[in-house]
């Protein structure tokens, strides 16, 4: 009995937890929220932004990852969600040509609902700058920023990244 | 009833299939099988080789992840597994700035157990080459190549990658 009364205390505080971080966080500008449990994701692909000195790490919800094994990203399935986080590039201290992480500059989001978005390809786009993950944009047109510069991969439904394979 | 023999049926064929899978790939001259389901780990980094045109994702077992988030990675906790997977770059097509991963090269992998692999700053290194993943090394010595490279990461338990951290 005392075992089923700590579960359920520990249930209630991980719940409490969720819905306080969740609460925290502003939403982008277009509503959309920042999906829950990203960093638990898994890998979809890596970049390097040379133009700008950014390193990033493209991962992606169960519908994403199952659609990336699958082949099935032409187009995404509805529910597909992507991450990008991006850091700031520098030099390894104890490996010179090495480019590694330096300051997380913010975390991007792709959320296909062709319903809801259909005004951006279906996607919706939201980013959260630094640490602190402040929402970007002033209002909802931010995200015909994302979806302008997103228009180079229309061939492939708006997404640059190709998943990688693991064999 | 019909729905319980399928159920096992799914997961006969599932256990057969991984062991399949482990028995097809040979393990590295030092005894160290390749560990399964690697592709479903969490992210650990991403990393950039300027020198030799390649992009690496570090991924981390259970151990690694918590050790990571905790905090506790002088030393990383026996159990950790950590995995490295090297692509040759090449240049994005629709967006020229961007390196993205283009063959496989390899997969990497460190396995800590102080007490097996003593001769090597309690890790065990494996790398398997290519889309085949054929093992690398001729006998038991190629770990002392791999050992001398990380010396100058001695002072973080060996590992070069420090673990990103994701708000």
């Amino acid at each position: 009995m005392r075992c089923y009364a700590q579960l359920i205390a520990a249930a209630v505080l991980a719940t409490l937890r969720s819905l306080t971080a969740a609460a925290e966080l502003t939403p982008a500008p277009n509503g959309l929220q920042r999906p829950d449990g990203y960093p638990d994701w898994r890998l979809i692909g890596v970049s390097h932004r040379t133009e700008n000195g950014t390193l990033r790490a493209i991962l992606g919800n169960d519908v994403a990852i199952a659609a990336a094994r699958e082949g099935h990203t032409k187009p995404w399935p509805e529910g597909t969600v992507l991450a990008k986080i991006v850091w700031k590039e520098r030099s390894h201290p104890k490996f010179a040509t090495a480019i590694v992480p330096d300051a997380l500059v913010h975390t991007e989001f792709m959320v296909k609902n062709s319903a809801r978005y259909a005004a951006t390809g279906g996607w919706g786009f939201g980013r959260w700058l630094g640490t602190e993950q402040r929402p970007y944009g002033t209002d909802a047109n931010f995200a015909q920023e994302c979806f302008g510069c997103h228009a180079g991969a229309k061939d492939s439904d708006w997404v640059f990244t190709t998943p990688v394979h693991l064999p």
